[in-house]
């Protein structure tokens, strides 16, 4: 694994912590904020532009039931400045029971998010279930 | 609209016109060679590498009832020698019924699709039913 591929599950890994621990403020920083970014929910429209993609966040986190979600099974896939990242998603004890696109490009040396995409994975019961989440870095 | 912008909706065409006109050389030809291609058709798990992932299409393509698709609402979203697609995806007379994203990268200055993913819209309900399709260019 190169050191690019580090630093995008690192970047990739940081947008999940972020989604797990509901921290808006961490969400917002990883979303690009010059690139245009597009951000498709599952079964939802897309969602473009940093104003309604950040919106929708701000929305999903400050939901007290928003899902502690965990990612497995990631594949990080370098194209120069920009990365696109594979993975699935679901949470704690169960089969990861969605598919997600994460696109990752630089901004001021920076990778920053510019597209998220996650959708229902309908073969879940291949899947082992996922374990539990990492030590949260805050108590949010 | 630039003219990468027009590139990146022609190229973007060029791959849903493949699909709806099952044409197996014309989409070996659009998807990636030699940098890294990932695919994930709807409710299904992530394809990696031009192998798994053109043979996957050939099954598609080869099958006398694989969809007519059609794609609107397109979005380009360039970020340097990349491009990412945002779109919905449907067949003639229907609401879309799909959510889709598709990133393009240059191969040899020739932007290439890099990465497919297709998953369910169930906001259809709020969306115009998709025209005619464009003539075929062949009579496959």
């Amino acid at each position: 694994m190169t050191d690019i591929e580090d630093e995008v599950r690192e970047a990739n890994e940081a947008f999940y912590r972020a989604f797990r621990e509901r921290d808006v403020r961490a969400m917002e920083a990883i979303w690009a904020s010059e690139a245009p970014v597009a951000c498709a929910h599952p079964g939802m429209d897309v969602l473009r532009g940093r104003d309604a993609v950040v919106e929708s966040w701000r929305g999903i986190l400050n939901h007290d039931e928003s899902p502690r979600i965990l990612c497995t099974d990631v594949v990080v896939h370098v194209l120069g400045d920009t990365a696109v990242v594979t993975c699935l998603e679901g949470v704690s004890g169960d089969p990861p029971s969605l598919v997600a696109t994460n696109v990752f490009s630089r901004e001021a040396g920076i990778l920053k998010l510019v597209h998220h995409h996650a959708g229902p994975l309908s073969t879940r019961s291949r899947h082992e279930p996922l374990g539990a989440p990492p030590t949260p870095t805050s108590l949010n």
